[in-house]
């Protein structure tokens, strides 16, 4: 075999570490992929590493100890962020969106296979830390972006349904309270072996007005003996105030409607704007 | 500021690449980007192409033209596709899989990140020539591999609902036949403004048995004056041979289910091992 150039290591293990964010690979790995000693595998990481900063591309962790490595995280930077959750919120706020009822129509930008990824990037980075070893959703207009944040936490989605369906075999099944004014009771279902207890959970939604849903999600884990440890969803109302849910994490905030115009008001939430 | 090395821009347009597969990258996006010339970054490329296909990590076409550029597409090869559907089938046909009514517990495979993933890109490689405007599915469990097909093709994804919904307006509702006996009649709807006439759609859903839902999706797609350019599932079952819908790629074939093991044997389908 002709020996691997660094150029062609860098071009493989760029496509490689991004494929699979936050998983780790050992140095091990490339050392045996390329036939390349440690240390020339160690110096081109540290030049995907600074090319990734310098194009605001992400991140390339190290990791150390016996089960060490290296491993990509897609954390974008605060102006990319900005301007992303700013452009979102502009079509968002665009006439004709906003439907009878007061609901706003989203999901163009929630199926959008670069926009959700893009929302599930902004969404893993704030539960990097908290390591989830799953991402929870409520069927069915919150998935593509659950799944691109679980994507991009390298753990598995799991779908909480309205009913629990025959083939995904036995189920936990709770009743909980949705809409204003907190007297419309909804079932929501999730297959006994799509989780184990004592795992951790990230809840990911697109859209949050009182939390009923979210509130229902939680309960949910509870059953399940599993910790939820973030609530994230891509937009929350300004009002009502107070959510059933507590802490939760919106990457755009829905302040007000303008029925006249069909519009709605959306912002990217303060705590963008806070970012280092 | 420093001149960027050929390292550093290959790392940079391997990431940038594969994280926008199926789209068009003009060469001056990248002569404007690293301040390098054409010729030099027609060289990068053709680094990057060879060891793309070197690492069997996908490929890079260039199209010629006024709208021309370079374009990455997770085309897997044969030896991937083949050692991929195989160990999934594996995991697919393990004792205690089959639930009461010979459903099939496929969540875990279809919810998993990568495992998804590595479907859409196997499902998308059959309909890149087809050029499809959006992928189309029936809510709920076929939404993850739909999703990442559709990131593959670099299109949007549609979600079919089972009622039509206040938060998406105005929708085309259609009455389908599912079930093994065609005895059961059930509704599918779609948001008007989800899709245009004259559009290509490409319809991915998990699991076809008779092939019920793939008829109705087609039927909803005849509602939108959009022509369905191909039909990709995971999972087709053997029986019965006649299915409502002709022409469907499936994944994987469940050829027969054994109920005292809890098992089903399932194998990837035979169009897999004629790939070239």
């Amino acid at each position: 075999m002709d020996r691997i150039k660094r150029n062609e290591r860098l071009a493989a293990m760029s496509r490689i570490l991004t494929a699979s964010p936050n998983r780790i690979y050992t140095l091990s790995h490339f050392t045996e992929l390329f036939g390349a000693a440690k240390s020339t595998i160690s110096e081109d990481l540290s030049i995907l590493a600074d090319a990734f900063s310098q194009f605001d591309l992400g991140r390339l962790t190290t990791v150390a100890g016996a089960a060490g490595g290296v491993m990509y995280r897609a954390i974008p930077s605060k102006e990319k962020v900005v301007s992303t959750l700013e452009e979102l919120s502009k079509r968002l706020s665009q006439p004709g969106r906003l439907l009878p009822g007061n609901f706003l129509y989203t999901t163009d930008i929630t199926c959008d296979s670069d926009l959700s990824e893009l929302m599930g990037e902004i969404l893993a980075c704030r539960y990097y830390d908290k390591a989830p070893d799953f991402v929870l959703t409520m069927e069915t207009k919150g998935i593509p972006v659950a799944m691109m944040t679980a994507r991009m936490l390298g753990v598995p989605l799991v779908i909480a349904r309205r009913d629990s369906k025959a083939y995904e075999g036995s189920a936990v099944k709770i009743n909980y309270i949705s809409g204003d004014t907190g007297d419309r009771i909804e079932t929501m279902a999730l297959a006994r072996r799509a989780v184990t207890p004592g795992q951790k959970a990230l809840i990911i939604d697109d859209f949050m007005k009182g939390g009923g849903t979210l509130r229902g999600m939680h309960d949910l884990m509870k059953e399940f003996d599993v910790e939820v440890v973030g609530t994230g969803v891509v937009i929350a109302t300004a009002e009502p105030r107070k959510k059933r849910v507590d802490g939760v994490t919106a990457l755009m905030v829905l302040e007000a409607v303008d029925r006249e115009q069909g519009s709605a008001v959306v912002k990217p939430s303060e705590w963008v704007y806070k970012l280092n």
